[in-house]
């Protein structure tokens, strides 16, 4: 998820969604303000606060819409290299070696997934995204099971495992000083599916 | 972690670092104010501020101290049983209900981390947190392979896996309303050690 999101923003409401987005994924959560979005938008902040409360009601509805766009993008019909699709996913989610601005971009979504310890309305975003994920990654296992590349395994636990190692190694990446571990997870997750998930 | 910390503080700046973790146990980061500590302490703040010189100066030295009782405690010739050691690490780590103060516990652990990603003070103890964390985890599978009743398998890779599922495990079940996956992450942790770790 990341690439061609909001590429053709229509409407004010889409155009700020888009201005958040970049300024999310170029500066982050903690320095993102209604004004810094106007500037972005290339309009007043007035404009903003006309469409959204405020600025969490901003970012959550960008994460909405970045869900949103996602979904309408994936659809098991779709899935015609079961491996392949998976293996994409997995490299989206912990690439041994990742850019700078995808960096930036991942440690804001650590950040806003910590805001969902205390606050429910990001608690409620987190608590569908993960569902939309873990339901995508099932789509891929099960895609690959009836077309009998995948062994007899259970979709939506081999799903929530992955799902669930790839979240840690995502938060561990972007707080911590070392990254050499990264090479060693990978591995050993691509172990557990030539034993457990391939045929 | 977390059981008989602080036991038996002694003197004065252990005293307030015991009292600095219950607080962090029972109200969390962000209700941790050095007047709380002073009252928890029965103490007054500037007695804490004689030692401490801010919030974050104290809750560092808080894990610090955390994470150095754990490894004084942790030793790899103790590992008599390693099979029922990495259980016990990794029902401590996502165990399938938590009670309500230790969930408390992992919120405020996930919070803190959060902090890394911007923090370099923060990220050097998480650093050496995860580095303590998946050496203890290889030392325990190092002496599993050597007693001959694991598997002929990479100690550091499989403590690097184990740890950022258990790192996300930790971190989705904070930040979303639904805990049901967990079950399923543990029975795939289960499935993975039969095939990849036991003998």
């Amino acid at each position: 998820m990341g690439e061609n999101l909001f590429a053709n923003p229509e409407g004010t409401r889409e155009q700020i969604l888009a201005a958040t987005y970049r300024t999310l994924r170029q500066r982050g959560y903690t320095e993102l303000t209604i004004s810094a979005i106007g500037e972005e938008f290339d309009k007043s902040p007035s404009l903003v606060y006309r469409h959204y409360d405020s600025k969490d009601d901003l970012v959550l509805s960008c994460l909405e819409s970045m869900l949103d766009q996602y979904e309408q993008r994936f659809t098991e019909a779709d899935v015609t290299d079961p491996k392949a699709r998976l293996s994409a996913f997995l490299e989206r989610g912990f690439p041994e070696t990742v850019a700078d601005d995808r960096r930036q971009f991942i440690t804001t979504l650590v950040e806003l997934r910590s805001l969902a310890a205390h606050d429910d309305a990001y608690r409620a975003h987190f608590t569908r995204s993960d569902e939309v994920f873990t339901t995508s990654l099932a789509d891929i296992v099960r895609a690959g099971i009836d077309q009998g590349v995948f062994a007899d395994c259970d979709p939506d636990r081999v799903a929530f495992y992955l799902f669930s190692t790839l979240a840690g190694a995502m938060q561990r990446r972007v707080t911590t000083e070392d990254e050499a571990w990264i090479g060693d997870v990978r591995a050993e997750v691509e172990q557990y599916l030539e034993t457990r998930v391939y045929r």
